[in-house]
C-alpha cells in the first residue's frame, strides 16, 4: 500500500480537531500538546482508586489485529475500558478472511455495526492510512502499528514521558539506539521529537542497521555509541529484533552487545540526569544489562502506565473530532 | 441428533411469548412480526450516539462456539454489550470437552453459573434444540446456526430487510439464489417469508445444489437463473460454499459465475426496484460481481446493522419470557 | 520455585486482613469463615435477576493463565463482572514470553497499567507466591491454581458446600477418594478441612496414588474405598488425570473403577445423609457412576454456583485490604 499524500488533511477535521490518529507527520505542534496535556489528566487518574470515567459509554471499539501483539492489544483494550467503552477484539487472522472475504469487505461490516473506533495493527505499512481513506467519516482510526512506518501512540508515550521528567522539550538532547532499520516506532519518535522543537536527535547505530534517506529528517547520525550517547537527556533504547540478526552484514548478538548494549559503563557518558527508555519487551543482556532497565534513571515501567493515558487520549479526542464533524454534516 | 417433534412448545411459554430463539418453525406470524418490531427501535437506535440500554444488565449471556464463527459470535457479542449484558465467550473446541467432559456436563456447569442466555453455534443439526430441550427452564437458548438446519437469527435480520425496504410482506416475489442444499439460512429463510405472507418464493439453482423434499415446502424451483429472477421484488444470493465445489457433479467456480452469479446483466431480468440482499461474508465474481455488491440495490451492508437490532430484539424477548415463566413458577 | 517460609505473612495485613489470596496454609480459621460469610451473600445474590454489585467498579483484574483452564479462568471472569469490574484475559503461552521476555516483565508492566488483581494460574507449584512476594504492594494475587502444590479457592467453595449442606464443620467425617498424588486441590482441602474443625479426614487412594509425608497431614489414610467411606458426612471425589494411568504400578481405568470408583453401592457404606462432591469435570464411569453424579446425593453442580461466589467474596476482600493496607502507607 503507498503513503497517502497529505496525511494532515486525513487526520484532522476542518477544524484542525484529530479524528483519526495515524501518524505524528502531518500533525502541527498544537495538537501533539493538546494530546499531552489531555493525557496528563488520565495519567493521575491511573493512581487513583476508581479509574474509570464515562467518556466513551455506549461506544463500541473493535481491535482489529491482524498480526499478533498481546502487549499493544492489552494497552488499548484497558484504556477502551477505562473510557467506558465496550471493546471487541477481532484476530483477523483466523477469521473471515479466511474464507476469501477482502480486507474492505471485513472493514464495511465492523462499520456497519456501528463501531465507533477501530485500532488497527497490521504488518503492511500505510494499513491504516489506507482503512481511513476508505471508511465513512463515523469511525475514528487509530494506528497501532504498521509494518515499519508508524506507531504513533508509542511515540507520544515517549514523548509523555520525556516531559514528564524533563519538563520541557526545548534544549533537551536525545539519543535513539539500535535497530533504527527495523523499528516502526523510531520514525514516529522522530518526527515527534522533531515538531516539539528538542534540540538536537541523534541516531546511534551500526550503518547496516539504518535506513536509507534517514539523513534527511534532521538529525545527527552515529555509529560509535559512546560519542552518541555524550551529554544527551533522554537515551531511547530500541528493541532487537533478534531474528533479523543472521544476515552477514550485521553483528551477532554477543558483538551487538559490546558495541550498542547500554551498559552502566556506557551510560557515564551521557548527561548525569539522562534518563533512560525503551519501548519493551526488553531483551536484557542484548541491548541493555539489567543494571540500567532496573536502575535509578530507567523509566521503562513509568512508560507502560504512561501508554494507557495517551491511547485515553488519542482515543477519546477522535471520537470527539468524529461527532464534531458529523454534527456539522448532518 | 434428531429434530424435536414440536418446535412451537419447546421455543414459547404458556402465554406464547418466546423463551428460546431456536427455528422459524413453529413460531406464529404475530411472533415473528413482534420480534420484527422490536429490532425497529433497537436499529433507529443504532444510528445515535449512545447506542445502549440497559435491559440485560446484570444478565450474563454465554457465546457457546462448537465451531468457529467470528463474525456471528462478534454480532451477538456486539448486541449482548448494548444491551449492556456481561458476556463470556467459550470456544469448546479447546475446552474441558477435551479433557473428556460430555456436552451435558459443559452445559449444566454454564447452567450452574446463573448464565442467562446462552448462544449456540454447532456443526450438528437439531444441537440448540438438544440443549434447550435439557437444560431447566431459567436459561434462554438462542440458535446461532446448527448443521445445514437452521440460522434463524439471520433469517430474521433477512425479514428485516426486507420489510425496511418494501414495506410490506404481501405481493413480494423472493428469489433465493444459488447452494441451497449447504445453506443454514435457506430453510429458516423459507419458512420466515412463507409464515410472514410473501406471494412468492422461488429457489434458483442447479439440481445438484437443491435438497430432496424442498418442493413439499411451498415454493417455486428454477434452475436457470434469468427465469428464476424474472420480476422479483427481492433476490438473496447465498454464499457459496466453494470447498464444496470439488464434486463430479457440480459445476466449477467459473461454470458456476456465469449461470449463477449476479451480474447487472442478470439483475436486469428482476423488478426494476429490486433489492440484492447477501448474508456475507461475499465470494466476490464467484456468486456476485462487485458492480452489484456495491451497487445502489445492494442492501448488504444494512444487513449487517440490522442484525445487531434483530440479535438484540431475540435476546431481550428470551431473557423477558424465561423470567415471566419462572416468576409464574415460583 | 521454592515455597516461601511464612505463607501468613505475605497473605494478610498487619491487621490480619486478606491481601492475596495463595494458600490456605496460613489463614486463621476467623479468616477462613469470613470467606464463606462474605460469599454467603453473593451466592443468594446468584438466584437473583440482577446479579451485579458495584463493588469492585473501575477495578482491573487480569486473568493471567500460565497453563489453559476454561472452566477456571470462566468462573474468575464472571466473579468479576458480577463485581464490575474490568477483565482482561492474557494467555501468556501466546504473549510477549515467547518474544524472550522474563516473567518478571511481564508481571511489572501489568502492574504499570495500574491493574488492581491478578488471577494466576501456572504449572509450578508455588508461582503465585512467587509472583506476590515480588510486585508491589498495589495488587492482589489470587491463585487459581499451581502445580500439585495448591488450588485454594476451589478448596473454600468446597467448605462452602460442605457448610451449606451439613450446617457446621464439628463433628464431621470428611473422605478425599481418589488421584492425591496428583492433585492439586486436596492438599488445599485437608488444610481447610482441618482448620475449619472437622473431626476426621481421611485419605482413600492405592498407595501408588498417596504422595509421601501426607500422613503428617493429621489424616487418616484407607486403601480399601469400603472401609474408607464408612459413616463419612461428605465423600470428596477428586478427579483422575486419565493421562496418568500408564505407569507400571497404577491400575488399568476399569480395574480403578471397579476399586474405587462411586457407585451407589458404594456409597451405601457412607452415612445415609452423606452428600457426594467432585471438583469437576466428571469422567463418569472411571471415578464416578453416572447414577451417583446426577442423584439426589449429589451436590456437584451446586458446587460450581457456589464457586462464582467464593471468587467474589476472595476478589473484593483481597481488593479491600489491598486499599487498607495502601492507605496506611501514604
Amino acid at each position: 500500500m503507498s503513503y497517502p499524500a497529505n496525511p494532515r488533511d486525513i487526520q484532522l477535521t476542518a477544524e484542525g480537531q484529530l479524528k483519526h490518529f495515524l501518524s505524528i507527520s502531518g500533525l502541527p505542534k498544537s495538537l501533539l500538546t493538546e494530546i499531552l496535556d489531555t493525557a496528563e489528566s488520565f495519567a493521575n487518574m491511573g493512581e487513583q482508586s476508581v479509574k474509570k470515567v464515562p467518556l466513551l459509554r455506549g461506544k463500541t471499539l473493535v481491535n482489529l489485529f491482524f498480526e499478533n501483539s498481546t502487549r499493544t492489544r492489552a494497552t488499548f483494550e484497558l484504556a477502551a475500558k477505562r473510557l467506558s467503552a465496550d471493546v471487541l477484539n477481532l484476530d483477523i487472522k483466523t477469521s473471515s478472511t479466511a474464507k476469501g472475504e477482502t480486507l474492505m469487505d471485513t472493514l464495511q461490516n465492523m462499520e456497519a455495526m456501528h463501531a465507533d473506533l477501530f485500532v488497527v495493527r497490521h504488518a503492511d505499512s500505510g494499513a491504516a492510512h489506507f482503512i481511513a481513506s476508505q471508511v465513512t467519516p463515523q469511525v475514528a482510526i487509530i494506528n497501532a502499528g504498521d509494518g515499519r512506518h508508524a506507531h504513533p501512540t508509542q511515540a507520544m508515550l515517549d514523548m509523555f514521558t520525556i516531559r514528564r521528567h524533563k519538563g520541557d522539550f526545548a534544549g533537551l538532547k536525545v539519543a535513539i539506539v539500535g535497530d533504527i532499520l527495523h523499528s516502526r516506532v523510531a520514525r514516529s519518535q522522530i518526527r515527534a521529537l522533531t515538531t516539539l522543537g528538542v534540540e538536537e536527535v541523534r541516531l546511534v547505530a551500526p550503518n547496516t542497521l539504518l535506513p536509507a534517506g534517514v539523513e534527511d529528517l534532521g538529525v545527527q547520525l552515529y555509529t560509535r555509541m559512546e560519542e552518541g550517547i555524550r551529554d544527551v537527556d533522554v537515551v531511547i533504547m530500541l528493541r532487537l529484533q533478534k531474528e533479523r540478526m543472521s544476515g552477514a552484514l550485521l553483528p551477532s548478538e554477543s558483538e551487538y552487545y559490546r558495541l550498542y548494549g547500554l551498559t552502566n559503563d556506557k551510560l557515564a557518558y551521557a548527561h548525569p540526569d539522562a534518563i533512560v527508555m525503551h519501548p519493551g519487551p526488553i531483551n536484557r543482556g542484548v541491548e541493555i544489562e539489567s543494571a540500567v532497565a532496573d536502575g535509578p534513571r530507567s523509566v521503562i515501567l513509568q512508560q507502560v502506565g504512561y501508554g494507557i493515558a495517551i491511547r485515553m487520549a488519542v482515543m477519546s479526542m477522535a471520537v470527539s473530532g468524529q461527532m464534531q464533524e458529523r454534527s456539522q454534516i448532518s
